[in-house]
């Protein structure tokens, strides 16, 4: 797994590539290419198809994709995308995640408890309207204030005259800017979901590698009004899923690419962003299996921050090892090279030349500040922030508002603020000790932040002092935000007092990565133009967590000189476990071994196709031309993780969950023929 | 555990502190804290008594201590000393580490391929003949130069007329130079290791915690003309062990401690080196656990260097909390200020003050270089790099070569160059792709080092071509090794011709090392001077990897308003593992279930001690007044690991294994009841 994005790589909003590869690409809905997909597949989608494509679709805002798969209101996930709802409707006598969990009846469907989920309804280009706000002759930073504010009030207008989550997205850097509409389902249950034995079958061992057998699906229900919400887009059930060389369709949210970047921007990322981040995960890494050392509870608490862990871990080595590949780096060069000569040999373009030194420049400020400034990222000190910040923005205007305290986005802001998910002290304790430990490590201890930070105590003293805090108290939280300014700056617990005293500085890093942030973007916008005037082709920005189309056969791969055949089905599962006696995470549940004699073994369990993924697909619907759902997106194999740089199909694969295996387990693994009787019904 | 120092952690020779807690100190043989032994506890070693200790002593020289148990050869030493050696006797079929060996017979026992034990039979002071080297003027890498010259003199003079291996050893940062005589004992058999799972009871969980329960043992036999050496000193067996508060001494080979650094020094360590060997540590961790992942046979071949890699991440974790403790550096920073203002006052001693500002700058230069230049940091390449070096300094007089080229240093050398123990390519190809891979991290991939390490390649795939080298294969070293320049120009093998390209830009980085470390130095002597001047105290120089007296008390803590007793017993190791139920290294094994019958539930397990140790005390001798051996140092517990910088006997313990649980395990548990009988005879 997992092509899960995690809140934790949130970045810069991208920009675009120009086409090269057969089947690369994460389309735009409103924006297919219409063209290729004629002349390559003879295939031509209607705006029917198109819309019905869209409508089917869900996102998760915790970061994957999700699809309706009944008029009744299921929606079909991964296990891993799930998992965040299972862990906290989990407890120590009840761990859904490693248990799996089966609703017989809709009385016993779980609420999840701060589960939000977004139907992408409508999507309108207002770009004219954005760029009508910023005036000529504005400083980058009174330009991007003054973008924020035509944002904040084209959602707010929207949101006001339709009810639905309104967003604006800015794409290719600042080229274009679409007002993105949502219906937002936030009565979400849960209704089916494997042992983790089975959805993670293989572990971190397997992850990101092929051939693969695993159930990482789960189903939740989407209520509406305390009743199972009636849905006209969904997906019908695929009788036997795709063959092979069958053009499939992966509909879903990637979350960030950096197809655009410059030459200069890899090579931050190779020298300095990546290896950064990756100490960062293999520390915290580290960290968790020593928490979970202590106890099978504790083991338990940690598990779904180890995982998110380890699989970023693996994702990021996948991406490091393709920006140290020098055939890679050259390749950006001659591109590059070969555009700035065309650049320069043009009057009209010169002036975009100076869009790649500007990009050099801001790399080399982010060299600088990497790891520096307040990084405490523990969720009660985030809740503390998000208090003591709420208090101040809400005396604004909406439009003055950092972006999460937008009246527009109140609504998602509160469900995650008084989530009643448990918050385990112990946990904290240990993510804030070492938070607290790096940030001293990389700012100094001397520094004054650091002072501020540590007030005279070690690291470890300080985080136990801090935890005395009653922010894990939904209803602490809910009288501080009720209570305001004045509640917040009388508060005497320790962890306000410290987002307090570290607000002023928070504000200022917050203002500073912006500004850079403004300043790449456009440039890249720039670049984005450059690239459109000389080249003139079709083109897709890069990812930005929003709904795009994905497409490409199903199709084996040579790998060590063998072939890597497209699927594999229920007899490898058996035999893999086998041929993995006694390792950790091998062991297929006792459900399975107890099927074993129903369950059709020539059932096709993971495929792999071709399609352009990336973190944040986890949990896409992959449909057939007639829309019928074939598979689910769980992965990608080791060879695709070049893919927020460059897309490959030489060996680079999306895999899937065969939908065959989704239906064949219900009934005979989880005896639940109702539930599998529902599928695409 | 453990108590053991590793090559990776080699450090600057450092110095001295003055003498401030009661059993603070790691004393030299030839210089015992008489008249404080005598004060505080009435005791007044004689100097028979202290020859007897110190040649009943052993130093293991792959980083650990050790005692002669009988007359007839045992050495008594940790588990986890000699698993080094466990593992290179094993294989996939037959893994003595993790399964325990007992020779039932003299031809049973197992030849280790290359161990070295030292017994220290001689110290001598030759200050004044290095020093008189080192002519007035000299600038610091001509001074530095001239030593090494005259200390490769003295070694070899005395290596000639004593046949005993003759180190000269810098201590007080070069305030003394001390030639140290070992006879050496290079055929060394294995006699008896417990199961790892009770030598390593509680794994990396219950690492440096106590209270403990580990049989942290295991007996080596030497041979002299293959048959048991006959020993005339070692230790007697104690019948029962001490009691509270009764005083022990502990006498082994601390490799590194900082006490004698600079403010300046200790916010260096805490703020660039201890983080960047801490990110190292978890990286290196983490992808040894991955390569364990592959399967049972690889878990085994990366176990050795895995714990290493967890047992130096916990230990380097405890010392970066003491440097990110306020309180410590408040009161490092107040006596350094109240030695500056002394000196200051006193003309004689003014010219010392700019010792801590030219350490101060030195630290600066390190932060700098941290990382930067050639660390591939693997078996083959070091090979490589040995034999390219090697060729090289043989065309030189030996005094002239690089220290671990010196005839006197040949046959050790040679002995770790042709060991005959087992190198798997696989776990070699895994270390080396990320050593580059790091390498190119830490130093950008365009850097011309890397440009030269790449050879146009990805880290993984140069790491691939570099594999198919034949070192591995000890008669082509020996070929190699023979046929001298010659045979390494001419070489083809890859990592012989990676290290002959690398072979310049490794020796200048390391002269440079050196001329810093030399500078470092001098200046540290300074500050020892100005120490002995201002305060006229007794002192101790750091450790540097030779024979230590340390002792205090078999004393109980306190912690968390409870009292820790100061021993554990057989019947409290079934309790913790049953208190653990199911948690990995938490099973005592079968052997011990086997004989819970007869084994007496009161045999005392372990116990701690105030004695000052640290790594490299690992397998150190306990022994009463009477040289009774009373225990085996494997452990300290957390709050002692400040002790690089500074020792604390408020809760800080040095943890044992008792003596009688060794003997009762043997004669129980193992049932060796004839080695039982020779122990202390």
């Amino acid at each position: 797994m997992k092509m899960q994005c995690s809140s934790f790589l949130a970045a810069v909003l991208l920009i675009t590539a120009s086409f090269s590869h057969a089947d690369e690409g994460m389309w735009l809905f409103n924006d297919l290419p219409v063209e290729h997909l004629k002349s390559t597949y003879d295939f031509e989608p209607t705006s029917e198809w198109t819309n019905h494509l869209m409508k089917a679709c869900v996102r998760f805002n915790v970061g994957g994709s999700a699809s309706f798969i009944s008029s009744n209101g299921l929606v079909l996930t991964n296990h891993h995308v799930g998992s965040d709802t299972l862990h906290k409707l989990s407890s120590e006598d009840n761990d859904l995640y490693t248990n799996g969990f089966y609703a017989r009846s809709l009385d016993q469907e779980l609420k999840a408890p701060d589960l939000e989920l977004n139907q992408l309804i409508n999507i309108k280009d207002v770009t004219d309207e954005v760029n009508r706000a910023v005036s000529d002759g504005l400083s980058a930073s009174d330009a991007a204030k003054a973008r924020r504010a035509a944002i904040a009030t084209i959602e707010k207008a929207a949101l006001d005259e339709s009810g639905l989550r309104s967003d604006v997205v800015t794409l290719y850097g600042g080229g274009r800017y679409h007002l993105y509409q949502y219906k937002k389902y936030t009565d979400v249950r849960l209704v089916w979901s494997p042992e983790a034995a089975s959805a993670f079958f293989g572990g971190d061992a397997d992850n990101f590698e092929y051939p693969r057998y695993c159930l990482d699906a789960c189903i939740f229900r989407v209520y509406e009004d305390d009743k199972p919400a009636k849905i006209e887009h969904f997906f019908k059930w695929s009788e036997n899923g795709a063959a092979e060389n069958e053009l499939v369709f992966v509909a879903g949210n990637p979350g960030r690419t950096s197809r655009i970047f410059t030459y200069d921007a890899m090579k931050f990322a190779r020298d300095h962003r990546v290896p950064y981040v990756l100490d960062f995960l293999r520390r915290r890494e580290i960290l968790l299996q020593q928490f979970s050392l202590q106890g099978p509870e504790a083991e338990r608490r940690a598990k779904d921050d180890l995982f998110g862990m380890q699989n970023s871990r693996k994702a990021y080595l996948g991406e490091l090892a393709a920006l140290q590949d020098p055939a890679v780096m050259a390749d950006k060069l001659a591109s590059e090279q070969a555009l700035l000569a065309k650049i320069k040999a043009d009057p009209k373009l010169q002036e975009y030349a100076s869009a790649w030194s500007t990009i050099a420049e801001i790399q080399k400020r982010k060299a600088k500040r990497l790891g520096k400034g307040p990084r405490l990222s523990t969720r009660l000190f985030n809740i503390a922030q998000t208090l003591v910040q709420m208090a101040e923005e809400d005396k604004k205007p909406s439009a003055d508002r950092l972006a999460e305290f937008r009246d527009s986005a109140r609504e998602s802001l509160e469900r995650q603020l008084f989530s009643g998910a448990p918050i385990y002290k112990d946990l904290e304790l240990a993510l804030l000790a070492d938070s607290i430990a790096r940030t001293v490590e990389l700012n100094g201890a001397d520094s004054e932040l650091c002072q501020t930070i540590l007030a005279g105590k070690s690291p470890t003293e300080r985080a136990a002092e801090l935890m005395s805090t009653r922010l894990d108290e939904v209803d602490f939280r809910k009288e501080l935000a009720t209570g305001g300014a004045q509640a917040i700056e009388s508060s005497d617990d320790p962890m306000i007092k410290l987002a307090l005293a570290l607000d002023d500085v928070v504000r200022e890093d917050r203002k500073v990565e912006e500004e850079m942030a403004e300043i790449e973007k456009q440039a890249y916008a720039q670049i984005a133009e450059a690239i459109f005037a000389t080249q003139g082709t079709s083109a897709y920005p890069d990812a930005t967590f929003t709904l795009r189309l994905a497409f490409g056969p199903v199709k084996s791969y040579q790998e060590k000189g063998e072939t890597i055949p497209a699927w594999t089905n229920v007899d490898g599962a058996f035999a893999h476990e086998d041929a993995h006696k006694g390792q950790k995470d091998f062991s297929l549940p006792e459900s399975w071994h107890t099927a074993r004699g129903k369950l059709p073994g020539s059932t096709p369990f993971n495929f792999v196709c071709t399609a352009d993924i990336i973190g944040g697909n986890s949990g896409s619907p992959v449909v057939n031309k007639d829309l019928e759902l074939v598979g689910l997106i769980f992965d990608g194999n080791i060879q695709s993780l070049s893919a927020d740089y460059l897309y490959t199909d030489r060996q680079g694969r999306a895999t899937s969950v065969h939908s065959s295996v989704i239906r064949d387990a219900l009934k005979y693994v989880y005896n639940a023929e109702d539930l599998a009787n529902q599928l695409g019904n």
